[in-house]
């Protein structure tokens, strides 16, 4: 099995033995924005053609490439969603060195009944069941953040936070950004200072003006402004994403994985940190499912 | 008196008979990040040169003009802040021609004890007590909205949110930016499911990404998006600003004035807007207080 998660930005490619243990990767920063008129096919055979000559013939993909901006798309499924539905609801991709098959997204409401949608974090939910067992809550940080309940081995619901995107926004179109000066390491402490101001009443957009007084009056060095405004907005997406005291199932990149610990704890939270690749894990539990492995 | 409102994007003149009524304005878009290399006496000549060649020999500005980025700097004051605290911290700057004085601005702090500043806003604020009454709330939208607690006819304390600078950073710096297509007008009951969505559980991060899903969904027009996404933000502010069934006095430009208003009604407010030019009349009891007028 060649198990393939290709998003937005990236594409990342594993090829599994019969037990799913990794024998060899591949990776392009050929997302599928960057791809163009249609060409997946192509791009696909480039990247995986030499293990197709050494007798490869089932590829499973998860991530964009099943949308509407993809190769061809795989509608999203309901919530509650089992691995089984997933597995069901495959879609074919015409290809013809090997059978291809998309993981579909999942499609649910947040508690008012707005619409929640999902593409590629459904397959790192699954890949982390292992460890959190049929029931808990997944934390996927990122652009858009992923908050996953798992119950009785099903997606029950989730919640995205646009934190990562909104940061970038900011740093990038306001006077905040103007303040700051570094791109270094992100300062613990003072990212702390954000993630607790971030307890405080006024919401978001009364705290980001802190982040300038407080520049103005040497209450907050310029080379730390960073740190402290992502602190303030993963704490507010953490205190809303998150009952006090609720214990997390975490995974995604190690530095953002390292914030994401610390503004749980620091929120009354308890962590557990996946550091496996998780969407390899899920492809390989839905390849299962489909007895292509 | 010539009554100058010089902000980080405008130059305002007025010039003021001796009750303070307008008998003539200069408009323009010199902001004092458009002046290079600190000629602000040149820029100030050259606008309002010919009332000075007529006998004026006095002037009062407002602004940014007084920040550390404008011709002086004059410090701010703290709260609770009188017109009389005002008028008695104004600064000269050098000119030859007439008598130069600068505005100070005020700093306070918010409930959790972080700074609050404003330059420009207190003298909105003093031009509203009339009708506002010596104690009331103020809300001054825009890029950095202001809400102004008077108290005894002093400036008790207030707050900023940052929602226009914002609302701008989002729609040009992410994915909801580009579901925009239209720069027309607000559609109004648009704004206000955005306002009402500002209720809800989950905080601006998650709401943000409803922008987009229920636009995938087509339950937003893409021309109304932008609408939504107002609502959503201004909503956000004014219940954190406004606790329910407040007396709001609100001033601002036509536009986004309606817009809060609609607001600060449908968060259980009430609402008398200010139709005149605040700044002028703001500028005009400073000047009284000065014996200037």
């Amino acid at each position: 099995l060649i198990a393939v998660d290709w998003g937005t930005s990236n594409f990342r490619a594993f090829r599994l033995d019969k037990d799913g243990k990794i024998l060899e990767r591949r990776f392009h920063p050929g997302g599928i924005l960057r791809v163009e008129g249609g060409r997946f096919a192509e791009m696909l055979l480039a990247q995986v053609g030499d293990w197709l000559d050494d007798g490869e013939d089932r590829i499973l993909l998860c991530g964009m490439i099943g949308s509407r901006q993809g190769w061809i798309e795989a509608s999203y499924i309901p919530c509650p969603a089992r691995i089984a539905d997933i597995a069901a609801a495959v879609v074919r991709a015409p290809f013809e060195r090997a059978d291809v098959l998309l993981v579909p997204g999942v499609i649910g409401k947040d508690r008012s009944g707005v619409p929640e949608v999902m593409r590629g974090e459904e397959t790192e939910a699954f890949g982390m069941m292992e460890l959190c067992g049929p029931d808990g809550l997944i934390c996927l940080p990122g652009t858009h953040s992923k908050w996953i309940q798992m119950r009785d081995s099903a997606i029950a619901s989730f919640n995205t936070w646009m934190t990562g995107e909104v940061f970038a926004a900011l740093r990038n179109g306001t006077i905040l950004g103007r303040l700051m000066t570094s791109e270094g390491a992100v300062d613990n402490d003072t990212f702390l200072r954000g993630v607790n101001r971030s307890a405080e009443t006024g919401g978001i957009l009364h705290h980001l003006f802190g982040v300038r007084t407080l520049g103005l009056l040497h209450h907050l060095e310029e080379q730390n402004a960073a740190s402290y405004l992502s602190g303030l907005l993963i704490g507010h997406e953490v205190r809303a994403a998150m009952p006090a005291g609720t214990h997390v199932h975490l995974a995604g990149a190690t530095q953002v994985r390292s914030l994401y610990a610390l503004a749980i704890e620091a929120c009354g939270g308890f962590c557990a940190i996946e550091e496996g690749d998780v969407a390899v894990r899920g492809l390989t539990a839905i390849g299962r499912k489909l007895s292509w492995i």
